[in-house]
């Protein structure tokens, strides 16, 4: 900048949103046309006090219930998937509900997010606030508030669209320990609905397959059915969503956080129909594809019957079902009982099997 | 994947990290591969308790010495700097400080950041490597700990190289009020050090200009620069680091927040020689060229004194400067008196100036 132009003055954004409707270098720079895209599109999306403060972070109470014994729960996720739009939902609720659901599984109440975009040159400001919208609604739905931002801008060519980081921040009542090192022998593993629906859908979505299979993404946030569960089943050791990798890997993770084996009946793992057909028909397995709207829960067998009730008088929770069980022995290691009444190794997904499903 | 991948049994990861110098698509998959370069660049760089239980997000105490009465401080930064390394600093360290100030500015304790890494298909691991360990050098340098992450991969040709996002979690201790919006008439504006130095040392690192300045970057932790200015002027109003914009929009930005005018004294301003004859040559204007190392202190006159000598004792503040005075009337301008006795408007940033900075 010359110092020509810093002498001219004029109102805060010389030119109004509605002037350009694509994102251009300047909505990066820090100066005017960052605080336009900001107050205009983002600010009056995630209307809050904190947000509103327009200080380089958000300064934040303890949820009113907090003891000093609590703890915090602190997880971030970038969201990279392609298309932006999909069946059941785009890249923003994504955005929201993936951290969100992050910060469940260690039993927290989800309270505040921040939000980075990286937005390349040349997105259309239509699609932006689409998607700005659906984080807005899921937030909403998921009674959290997204308290801090940031925007940067990339030259045409060096992204793809756009790219949402997401970072959560939780409470951890004092008492509550929940952890994927906590399964143990003898417990159960339930699953809260059926799988494979959000990788499948994103792939249908990418129009390369030629394929109409009507499958929707599962993503939500599940922070009340998780709540559900921990009144109905308060001994619950594990809770994990089965998201990239799907139920095999994140299964594999478990055992070998908690040192245990994982046994599973095949014929009990829910796999809607066209999900199933259309991983048939691509040569994929669904207990690999992705979920974003389904947990593991792994809990005392005596809270078995409760927890597994309350999942399934949830909305979200409607297909849950006991999938198998906790034993020692090979530890680390996850068993596969089939349909045929043989028995196979689930390993950890080797390579990559869908790209930017996430 | 198919039923055949996974029947076929093996070590968690089949292919150690040696034999990949590069960034493959797997590495994004959530299974093994991610794993891996998980276990062996990330874990074991950002060693530390929380990151090592391996849940879907880190479970955090409080400090020591928090009561409820006190806040948390929470917030963003997507870093996308090009190039990934320049005088004086990398996107690592960049990312780890810009986080860290940010916390700061709030006059928070930082506790905590999370890393999201977006990783172009392609990238070397020994870039990949340098950019851990200067993310892990500075997070000691600032005394915080990175507790959790993410890793994305995208195709080549979809991201730049490396997109770093770092949020994070400080903690604000009660009685604590630091804000753009709370300088006062009568108080007196002052400077850190001089002005400009991270956007010039970048500019320079692209090579496109063929400019040989020797300029570095400032990119630095402020935290314990700020808590000697706080020890010694408890009733500081306002902390601010000028990056993306600068000096002059910062200043617009606390004006507007404040509702009070800001006059400066050009003379006062640092800019070292070598910033001064760089953006002499090129045309831009140091009070607009970012800063990464660099806070504005915004305090009442009796403590300005004792404000400034504790930057000047401080490695990061020698040559800290009183620049100007906060006034009543024209509320939301900032004002210039130049070198020649003329008073000139310094409005905030229009356009773009420096892309990719920071």
């Amino acid at each position: 900048m010359t110092s020509e132009n810093v002498t001219m003055q004029g109102p805060v954004c010389p030119l109004p949103i509605s002037h350009y409707d694509h994102i251009m270098l300047g909505h990066g720079s820090g100066g005017k046309m960052t605080h336009d895209l900001v107050k205009r599109l983002f600010a009056s999306a995630f209307n809050n006090e904190a947000l509103a403060a327009g200080d380089d972070s958000a300064s934040l109470p303890l949820p009113a219930a907090a003891q000093l014994e609590g703890r915090l729960s602190f997880t971030t996720d970038s969201h990279i998937v392609s298309p932006l739009f999909f069946p059941g939902g785009d890249i923003g609720r994504l955005a929201v509900c993936g951290t969100v659901n992050d910060l469940c599984m260690l039993g927290a109440e989800p309270l505040y997010l921040t939000a980075g975009f990286i937005l390349e040159e040349g997105l259309s400001i239509e699609i932006l606030q689409r998607v700005v919208r659906a984080m807005q609604a899921a937030a909403i739905e998921a009674g959290v508030q997204i308290v801090a931002g940031d925007t940067k801008v990339v030259e045409k060519g060096k992204a793809d669209g756009l790219f949402i980081n997401t970072a959560g921040l939780g409470w951890i009542p004092a008492g509550r320990h929940i952890s994927g090192s906590l399964a143990r022998p003898g417990d159960v593993v339930l699953i809260s609905g059926s799988l494979g629906d959000h990788g499948m859908a994103v792939l249908t979505a990418r129009g390369e397959l030629g394929l109409e299979t009507g499958i929707q993404s599962d993503v939500a946030p599940l922070n009340s059915l998780i709540a559900a569960v921990l009144k109905a089943a308060p001994n619950t050791h594990v809770l994990r969503d089965p998201t990239r990798g799907g139920l095999g890997t994140t299964l594999n993770e478990i055992a070998a956080q908690s040192k245990i084996s994982i046994w599973l009946d095949e014929t009990a793992i829910p796999v809607s129909p066209a999900v199933r057909s259309a991983c048939e028909m691509l040569g994929f397995d669904p207990l690999y594809v992705a979920n974003e709207g389904k947990v593991i829960v792994i809990l005392p067998a005596a809270e078995a019957q409760a927890g597994l009730a309350a999942m399934k008088q949830h909305p979200l929770g409607q297909s849950a079902a006991k999938i198998g069980e906790i034993k020692e022995g090979s530890a680390g290691r996850v068993q596969l009982r089939t349909a045929f009444g043989s028995t196979r190794i689930l390993d950890m997904l080797a390579g990559e099997m869908l790209p930017r499903i996430c």
